[in-house]
């Protein structure tokens, strides 16, 4: 049987991952699987990223288009990252009908229906498994092993870097520029932190399992993004307190009679017995829920080396099998596409219930202000709590609401924020059950 | 396209859930993938089951020959349930190159290896998604997911009649007798319970597992399985005074040096901090640990008419893209054969950490004697704890001991059993890290 070669675009640490993962097992994939796969050739600009795979048995080269050029290739990996070059890359492969196999999330969020459009018309595939939550075979279980289900909603815990920092400041009570110093400092948060903490990381990702799980294209920038950098340790002291545990969350819901996809990324109030409230450190985890299959979670390690090339190698070697057995494209993607795009819901229509943490003089009457402020925009209280101040100046005041809408909710904080006994910026956390 | 057609037999519960998913589903998967499927024919004895199809489009019948001898079903979808008929009928489906969708775990834990072999010799596919975890894609994402890695755990809570029963016995006091009471009345149990309570159930499911892990066919008979029925109320209360929490667990390791599967299935004490600990009611969880992912859990319902359908459903779906881009046997199944079987590591020869409750006379120098007699076998003892009698007669003294090797441990019982103050039986359980 013919040999089934691969090109590697991207040396860094997962290309290394992959061939590793290969090494070990192309021996195994041969005879058991009747799959000679080969990575042929492995591109990088960086000599030194190069020398790494000098005994690897694949030719190294610093220019992608030796991959390209290679009609023996039939299947591009693509870890490159960033959404240039990248683009170009995978949109040169996908022209000269090589399958493509990417674990770039920002593309696909930015640019997924020129790709998966570009690819049905050279009938080649784009396989993008480790593009999400790592080793966690999410977007196989969506495309395949959840199929059956219309999926009702997905809360999910995407970023490690994010946990790990909201994981330390909840057990430690560390400051937020604390545990992202910390972070940093073991590798697990970039010199640049911003796409991380700022949330554009999980926005990437959750634009894809909103676009997967909705049947249709999801926007990146259609999705409501606020990252964990206003977090601080009282809030998390308070959640506490109040049974909560916050956590950086991207949800996606099926809402039900505007027939609009709710989909965002925030900090959220979990409570603790929450199955989401457990997943701490770096881990990941995706809780879904099916019409048919009811709740589901899926947890591991997001991020790192190996368990982001053993996403890769499993994109690989499906691939393959497509290759082997002649089946070519075998899943379509053809619902990812601009024309299929679908409408989100904006973040002012959303419902749900709220954790706010005013800073207020201490004086008599505020309580009963804000108080009357919310109602008159029909918020209504569910627990307030008040507390001595941390500043001789200010005291803090923390109500969790009732079901509100966020419209109602922020014309409300409007009026609250105007009045001179607030002496610093309301924090609003949102709650999710 | 030539529709793609479908006959299942076996019309109960999972069959209904069947039919209701592909009616909502059908549009849609003719239109987003290209797959015309259609079920053609349902066959069940009992006529009061076939009428809930009445109205389904599909030829309803008594009599599973009807879909044998219908030469445009290509796959043949059996519920029976069983190993005699079920048994006879997949194989006569797989001489007639009809590919087979299973539900059936016994079968497969039976006769794995005669099926995977018809279906070989005829070019055909088995797909068994259903038969472990029910809607969870757990044998999707060992088979395809997490492909690239050599698994070297799987730890499961895979029975959720057992799962429901030690929960209820944790959280309210009750005896294994009252929870098993209650769990058939609310439908989680069957009147004839022992398949599920006495292990039978989760050996079969991870005698399963343990071939997809391990690569080779793990017979259901080599696997030592050991049920619940003897898990006391005192057993549940000392754990969780102890920190444990009490499960039935299904266990498969890569063992170092003597190269063998060690696969066993029964109570487990586990730290009430362990990930597993949390997996409560009737909730399936499958704890799995691969070379290169590390640790990946996926959890959710492992039983139910709709979670059950999800997975035959996205079997169905698996298939018909086989049949639809003509790729025959996508992923073969050669190594599940009886020529590839794995040696299982006897039980006397696991080591671990033991949980031991002795009943015994309360008089001076018992404790000594035991911790003697432990002693001379080389066990030593992690931490012991003497409580006040429930008898007049007797008291229970309960001890943890370090790690042992278990021929070791019962040696060491045999003798211990044998001292006059021994007052009945003694307690043993496991204790998973």
């Amino acid at each position: 049987m013919e040999e089934i070669l691969i090109g590697i675009v991207g040396a860094g640490t997962v290309g290394g991952g992959v061939v590793k993962i290969l090494s070990r097992r192309i021996e195994k994939l041969r005879k058991e699987r009747g799959l000679p796969i080969r990575i042929a050739r492995i591109a990088d600009k960086d000599p030194k990223r190069r020398e790494q795979f000098a005994a690897s048995g694949a030719l190294c080269t610093a220019d992608a288009d030796d991959i390209l050029n290679d009609p023996a290739i039939q299947i591009v990996v693509e870890l490159v990252g960033g959404t240039t070059f990248a683009r170009k890359l995978v949109l040169a492969a996908l022209s000269r009908k090589k399958h493509v196999i990417t674990a770039n999330k920002a593309l696909l969020a930015e640019y997924g229906p020129e790709i998966f459009e570009a690819a049905a018309q050279e009938h080649v595939s784009v396989y993008f498994e480790a593009a999400v939550g790592g080793g966690m075979p999410i977007i196989k279980a969506l495309r395949e092993g959840l199929v059956a289900n219309s999926i009702l909603s997905i809360k999910t815990i995407i970023n490690g870097t994010c946990n790990y920092i909201l994981t330390r400041m909840s057990r430690e009570g560390l400051t937020f520029a604390a545990a992202l110093d910390e972070a940093q400092k073991k590798g697990y948060a970039e010199a640049d932190p911003a796409l991380d903490v700022g949330g554009g990381d999980s926005g990437h990702k959750v634009a894809i399992l909103a676009s997967l799980a909705g049947g249709g294209y999801v926007p990146f920038k259609s999705i409501s993004i606020e990252g964990i950098t206003g977090i601080g340790k009282e809030d998390i002291a308070f959640a506490a307190e109040l049974g909560y545990t916050i956590k950086l969350l991207g949800i996606i819901k099926k809402s039900g009679a505007d027939d609009l996809l709710d989909v965002r990324v925030h900090p959220a109030m979990l409570p603790v017995r929450h199955i989401l409230a457990s997943v701490s450190d770096v881990y990941n985890a995706v809780l879904l829920e099916g019409d048919a299959v009811g709740q589901i979670l899926l947890y591991g390690k997001g991020a790192g080396e190996m368990p982001t090339a053993s996403a890769v190698v499993s994109d690989i070697i499906d691939v393959a099998h497509n290759i082997s057995c002649k089946a070519g494209v075998r899943i379509p993607m053809g619902y990812y596409s601009s024309s299929q795009e679908l409408p989100v819901k904006p973040i002012e229509a959303i419902e749900g219930r709220y954790y706010l943490r005013f800073t207020v003089q201490d004086k008599p009457g505020v309580l009963a202000s804000i108080a009357g402020l919310l109602g008159d925009e029909g918020i209504s209280l569910a627990s307030v709590m008040q507390k001595e101040g941390f500043s001789e100046k200010s005291v803090p005041v923390i109500i969790l609401t009732h079901t509100a809408i966020e419209k109602n909710l922020r014309a409300a904080l409007k009026r609250i924020e105007a009045m001179d006994y607030i002496k610093d910026r309301t924090q609003v956390i949102r709650i999710e059950e």
